[in-house]
C-alpha cells in the first residue's frame, strides 16, 4: 500500500474496452469474418496505425478527424514526428500500400483488412474515437471486374447472417444511375445533385427539393424528377422497369442500369429484402464512380451503416501515376457489436476459454495433477491447472464463476481411477485422460 | 491520371509493414501463440490504444518514448485531447484495467493480451516505433502462487518451440537472490547494486566492479562477491548449491533460493539448455520482485531479448488503493519475426489463403462456374471464382502467381466432368465438387 495519489482507472470516453466474457464473443466475431473473407480467397495485410500526414490527407477529407502523434519529450526544434498522423480508415492506408508494393503484388489484389482505426471526434452513440474496421477490397491496374460487385456484397451478407443480428438489410445503388439520370434531365453538374440528395435521410424528400431548386436552380421538373427517382425501391432487377418509365435517358444511365441489374440478378439467390436497390443512396464521398452499399439496421433507422463502400477509380492516384481502380465494402465491427452490448442482447458465456479445470488435492499430488493437464492439453483441450493446492470446494467454486464446464479429479491415492465432473449436470464419472472427449 | 502532385507512397520508418505473403506466416505465428496462451485456459483481452498520460506515466517510466495525441484541427484553446498517449507496453494498460474491473474479474486473473505498442524512439535494428507484443500475465488480490513462476516460461517455452525459431534460451534468476546475496554482504541499497549489476551485458564485469566501488563504495571484498555471483550459470537445482558455497546468507537469500529451486525443479523436463539459471539478469525495471526472465537469440546475443517478465508486487498500485500482485511474460513478436525476416530466413508459401481456384471458361458458363466455387466452400474449402470469363492459359497463371495449389475446371460442354489440376505435380483428373478432398 503506497501513500501516492491514486489515478482514476477509467478507460478514457469513445474508447470502448470490454470485460472477458464480452471480448470472448468479440473474438469468435473476428474469427467468423477472416474466416468469411479468406473462404473467398482474399489475403490478410495490416498497415501501420500511424501514416505521414500528407498521405492522409492527400484526397483533402476529414482533416478536423486526424489524431496527430507528437512525442512527449519532443523539443520545440525537432518537428520530424510532427508530420505523422492515425489513419482514420483503412481504404486511404491500402491505396498507399498498393501504390507502395505495386511491383510485388498479384493483381486483381484481393486483399482484407481488419484493424482499428482512429477519429478525433466527440464521442456520441455509435460513434468511437477508437473502432474496429473489417474492410475487404479489390484494386486492379486495369479496369476491376463487374464480377466483384456482386462478390463483395454477397461476403457481407454471409457475414452478417452468421453474426446473428436483430433485422438488417443491405441496400445497393449505382452512381452512375444517379449522373446518368441528372445529365438526362440536362443538369450540368450532376455531383452537386449527389451531394445534396445524399441529405434525404436527415432533411427529407421536401428538403432536398428546396435545396435543389435554391442552390442549384433547378426547374421544377427536374427536382420532381430528381424526387421520384430517391423514392425508388426494388429488392429484384423489376426495380430496371420503374427507372426506365420515369422516361429519362442518357450513355451513362445505360451504363449504370445494366451493371445495376447485373448486381441485383447474382445476388437474387439471397434470402428475400435482405439486398434493397436504393435509389436514394449515394455515399457521399466524391471518389465513388459506380455501385455504391449501404448496410443499416431496419429496427433502428437513425443509428447509421453497419456496413458501407462502393467502387472508385483512382482512389491511389496520389500515390503514383497510374490509375488503380477498386471497389471495397467496410463492416462496422465496433459499431454493431457495441450497439449490441449497449442494447443488453449480445449473448455471452464463460470468462476464459477453459474446457476443463484439473484440481490440485495436494502439494504432494501436484505433479499428477500437472501430467494429466498436460495430456488433456496435447489432446486439444483447453485445461487449467487450479493455481494451488486448496480445498476442493474453493476449486470447483472457481471452476463455476468462471465458467469452466468440466472439472477433472485426478486420484487423491494411487490405484484410484481419475474422475470428472460435468458442471452442467453435477454428474461425477470415472475418466482417462488419454482417451476422454468432452460430450 | 490527374496532375495533382504525386505523394511518396512509402510507410514511415520504424512501421513495419508485409507483404501478403510474410504476413500469412506471421498469422499463422499469431494463431499459435493464441493457441498456446487459450490452451493454459487465459483468456483475451485488449485495451485501448491510448491511455490518459497521468496513467502512462504513474511509474514515472520511460516517459521520453510516450506518443501524444492531439487533433489535427485543435484550437489553442481545447486542451482535451493533450492528455491522452499511446500505450507503450501491454502492462500498465493491464494494471489499470484490472484496476477498472475489479468487481467484475475472477481472481487469480489469467489474461492474455496481443496488441500493437508505439515508442517514439530512433529506429534502429530491433527498435521499432510501432510492434506487436504478446504478453500473458496472472494477477491476483492476494499472494500469486508460485505455480505461475514455472507454467508462464513454460507457455513461453512451448510457443518459441513451435515457431521453429534460430537457437535461443531462456534464462531465470530471481531478485530476491540477488537482494537477500547483497544484504547479507551487509550492502546498505541492494536496488542500486542490480540497478549497476544490470549493465554488467554492456561495460563488462569489470566496468561493473569498478562502478560498485566508486559509486557505491562498496568494499573490495562485497566487489569480489557481487561479481562471483553475477557470474554464475546452471541448467538445474545444481545452480543452489553452486550460490550457498560462496558462503553468503540472509532470511531473503533463502526465500529466493527456495523459490528460484522450485522454478527449476518444475522445469526439469524441458530440453536441456533451453531454460537457464543466469545470476546476471537482473531486468533493470523497478517494479520486479522475484522471479525474472530474459530469453534471447544464442546466436545473436548482441541482439536484445526475445521474450522477458517477472514477478512484481504491486503494479496497479497507482490505481487502486491495495495491493495488486502479479507476474506476467511478453514475447517480444515484432523484434523476432522481423529479425528472420532481415536474416532472410523466414520461410514464406503462397501469397493468399486460397485453396483452389475455379476457372470462368466463359460468360454463359459462369453461373456453374459461380454455384461449383460455392459448393467447394461450403465444405470449408478457400476458393477463388476467377474474376472473369478469360483465356485459361492466363487463369491458370494467375493460380501460379499467387501459389493457389488447385485449379479446378468445370466442364466446358454439358455432360462433361469437372476436373481438377495439381499445380504442384501438373497433374489433372475428373472429380466431384460436393466430394473432393484435398490431398
Amino acid at each position: 500500500m503506497t501513500d501516492q495519489q491514486v489515478v482514476r482507472p477509467l478507460p478514457i470516453s469513445g474508447f470502448p474496452e470490454w470485460l472477458p466474457e464480452v471480448r470472448l464473443v468479440e473474438l469468435q466475431w473476428l474469427d467468423l469474418i477472416r474466416q468469411t473473407f479468406e473462404r473467398y480467397g482474399f489475403c490478410s495485410i495490416e498497415t501501420p496505425a500511424a501514416e505521414a500526414l500528407d498521405v492522409l490527407l492527400a484526397k483533402g477529407e476529414t482533416s478536423q478527424e486526424v489524431y496527430t502523434l507528437r512525442r512527449l519529450q519532443a523539443d520545440a526544434a525537432d518537428n520530424s514526428d510532427a508530420r505523422l498522423g492515425l489513419h482514420f480508415d483503412l481504404t486511404v492506408p491500402f491505396a498507399r500500400y498498393a501504390a507502395a508494393h505495386l511491383n510485388d503484388l498479384v493483381f486483381p489484389f484481393k486483399r482484407y483488412q481488419i484493424q482499428r482505426v482512429w477519429r478525433g471526434e466527440r464521442p456520441q452513440e455509435g460513434r468511437y474515437r477508437e473502432f474496429t474496421q473489417c474492410d475487404i477490397d479489390v484494386i486492379n491496374t486495369d479496369q476491376v471486374p463487374l464480377q466483384f460487385d456482386a462478390e463483395l456484397p454477397r461476403i457481407v451478407h454471409e457475414i452478417l447472417t452468421s453474426l446473428n443480428l436483430p433485422a438488417w438489410s443491405i441496400s445497393i445503388n449505382n452512381r452512375k444511375v444517379l449522373q446518368g439520370f441528372y445529365e438526362g434531365l440536362g443538369i450540368s453538374d450532376p455531383l452537386e445533385v449527389i451531394r445534396i440528395a445524399d441529405k434525404i435521410d436527415k432533411i427529407g424528400a421536401e428538403g432536398v427539393g428546396k435545396l435543389l431548386a435554391s442552390e442549384l436552380g433547378l426547374t421544377t421538373g427536374q427536382v420532381t424528377a430528381c424526387l421520384d427517382l430517391a423514392q425508388l425501391r426494388g429488392t429484384d432487377t423489376s426495380i430496371i422497369g420503374q427507372i426506365t418509365r420515369l422516361g429519362v435517358s442518357s450513355a451513362v444511365l445505360s451504363e449504370g442500369l445494366d451493371e445495376l441489374a447485373f448486381v441485383l440478378d447474382s445476388l437474387s439467390d439471397l434470402p428475400a429484402g435482405s439486398i434493397v436497390a436504393d435509389l436514394s443512396i449515394a455515399r457521399g464521398l466524391a471518389y465513388y464512380t459506380g455501385t455504391v452499399y449501404e448496410g443499416k439496421f431496419t429496427g433502428w433507422p437513425g443509428y447509421g451503416s453497419i456496413c458501407s463502400g462502393g467502387r472508385y477509380d483512382n482512389l491511389a492516384g496520389s500515390f503514383v501515376r497510374r490509375s488503380l481502380p477498386g471497389i471495397g465494402m467496410s463492416i462496422g465491427l465496433t459499431r454493431i457489436f457495441a450497439k449490441l452490448v449497449a442494447e443488453g442482447i449480445l449473448r455471452t458465456g464463460p470468462s476464459c476459454p477453459s474446457d476443463v479445470l484439473v484440481v490440485v488435492p495436494s502439494d504432494q499430488r501436484r505433479p499428477q495433477a500437472a501430467a494429466t493437464a498436460a495430456e488433456l492439453r496435447t489432446r486439444g483441450l483447453n485445461t487449467e491447472l487450479y493455481h494451488q493446492a486448496d480445498k476442493i470446494a474453493r476449486q470447483i467454486r472457481y471452476a463455476s464463476r468462471k465458467g469452466i464446464p468440466f472439472v477433472w479429479f485426478p486420484p487423491f491415492e494411487d490405484g484410484k481411477p481419475h474422475e470428472v465432473k460435468d458442471m452442467a449436470t453435477g454428474e461425477q464419472s470415472p475418466a482417462d485422460p488419454r482417451t476422454w472427449q468432452r460430450a
